[in-house]
C-alpha cells in the first residue's frame, strides 16, 4: 500500500480541479450496508472522463479522434465508510504529466465535507490504429493538451 | 503509484495461495473492447472471500459470527489488456498480518500464463456490534486465524 | 416478452412522476460502444429509491424503520441505443398498488427527448424482523403511503 | 409484468440447453444481504454468450465477423432470494427464432435445486458495418445458425 508518493512531490502539476457529483445508490452497497469499494473506482473513471470533457475532450471528440486513455495503475485509500443515500463529489486534478502518461488524483468528499476516499489513476494518452477494438498506441501528450489543464 | 513495496519486503508472511477462477464477460469490457478496470477490483474482492472460505471462513460463518473485513486501501497495476472471453485466475496470498489488519496480494493471470494485473488490498479484521448495518470494530487477528494461512 | 400490460390498463394509479437524472458512463458501455443493458436496471432501481425519497421515504428512514422493497419481477424494452456521454432522465411513476405489492413504471429519456428504454418493476413492501439480513415479511401498504404518491 | 407468454407457447423451438455456472459474490449483494437484482441480468447476458460459444460462436469469432446480438427486451421473475456464497447455474435455451431476432429463456437455479429466477431476453442478430462502434444492422438468422441450437 502506498501513500500516493508522486502526488506529494514538489513538482506537482498546477492543475484545474474537476467536480463530479455522484451518489451512493442501494446497489453500490454491500451486505455490510456500506459502499462496495470498486464503486469508488467506477466513480474515479467517470470523474476523469468528466475532467477531460470540461476542457473540450468529451466522449464524442475522443471517439471521433480515436483517442483513449487506458490505465497503467490505480489506487485508493478508504478513509470513511459511505452509506446508501450519501451525496458526494469527486474532486479531480492532474498531478503529473509524463511523456505519454499522466496521473489523476481524486478526492471523494461527502456533502458534509467528510473525505471518504482518496485515489489516483495513472493513464496513458493513446490512439487506436483505426477505431475501438483495433490496437492502441501511446502518444506524446501535446503541449496544447497539457495547457488546457493548467490552473490560471 | 506505488510498486507494492510491502510485498517485496523480506518479512512477507509465508502464505498459502488461493486460486480463484474468473472470466472476462461482455459486460466487463468497455467501448475500447478491453476489460473495464474496476472489474479487477471486483475480482480481487471475490478472490479474498474465496481465500477466506478455503480456510473455513466462508460467507455463512462470517455472517453468523458477525465478522467483516472492510478495506483500508487497494491498488492495482494493469500489465496487459484483457479481452472478452479471456479465462483467468486470481492467485491470492496474505503478505502481511498487522494487529487488526492484513494485506492480500493478488496476481491476475490469463490461462495462457500472461499476467494481466497485480494488485493488493489492505483490510481490517472486524466484527459488527450486532449484525450487518450496526457499527463495526476492528479486532486483533487471533493467532489461530493467522495459522490457517501459513503455508506448510 | 411482454408489453407492460398492466400499465396500459384503465385502472392505472394516478401517480406523481419522479425525475432521476443519470448519465451513460464509459464503464456502463460494452465493446459495441453502447450501454450494457443491466445498467438500465441499475438506474431503475436507483430511480425507485429516489421516488420513495421524494415522498419522505429516503434511505435513512427506510433503514431505521427496517423497511425494504424487494423485487418480484422486472422488465425492460430497449428502444434506442445509448452511447457514452448521453445525459438521461428516468421518469418513474407507480402504476399499480396491490395489497403488499406495487408496480413502478420507468421511462428512460435522453436529453434530446428520445426515449431509450421503458421498463417496470414489481416490488413488495416489506419489513425485516430485526434489521437487514434478518427475514423479511411483506406488509399491507398503508393508505397513508399510497396517498403520498397520488398526483394532485 | 408478464409471464413470459412466448415461452409457454406450443411452438417453442426445440433447443439445446446451456449451463453457465456462477456464484453470488459479496459485491453482488445489497444492504438487505441478498442479490442486487441487476446481477441476474449480468448473468443472463454472460450465459447467452456462453450458449453462443458452445455452438462455435465464441467472442473471438463474433468479433472477427463483426457480429453482435443487441437486446430488444429483457425480463426476469425473482422467485427466491439468493445470498452471498450461493453457487448457481444459468440454464439457457432458445425458445424462438424470428427473422432477425431470437428469444433466450434462462432459469437460474441454485446448487440445492432451488429456482431463484426465471428470465428471458429478446435479441437481434446483427452485424456492424465495419467493426464495433460503427452502425449495426439486423440480419436474417441463417438456417445453419438455427440448426446449431436444435436439440438432437
Amino acid at each position: 500500500m502506498c501513500q500516493r508518493l508522486i502526488i506529494d512531490s514538489v513538482s506537482e502539476f498546477p492543475s484545474i480541479v474537476g467536480h463530479f457529483p455522484c451518489q451512493v445508490h442501494w446497489g453500490d452497497c454491500d451486505p455490510a450496508g456500506i459502499i462496495f469499494y470498486p464503486t469508488y473506482f467506477r466513480w474515479m473513471d467517470a470523474a476523469t472522463w468528466a475532467l477531460m470533457g470540461s476542457v473540450g475532450y468529451g466522449p464524442k471528440r475522443m471517439r471521433e479522434q480515436h483517442l483513449a486513455m487506458p490505465l497503467v495503475a490505480a489506487d485508493c485509500q478508504f478513509v470513511a465508510p459511505a452509506q446508501h443515500g450519501d451525496r458526494c463529489e469527486v474532486r479531480s486534478r492532474i498531478t503529473r504529466f509524463g511523456g505519454a502518461s499522466f496521473v489523476v488524483a481524486h478526492d471523494i468528499v461527502r456533502d458534509d465535507g467528510t473525505t471518504l476516499a482518496q485515489g489516483s489513476e495513472k493513464r496513458v494518452w493513446g490512439r487506436y490504429a483505426s477505431g475501438p477494438g483495433t490496437p492502441l498506441k501511446g502518444e506524446h501528450i501535446p503541449e496544447e493538451v497539457r495547457a488546457l489543464f493548467r490552473a490560471r
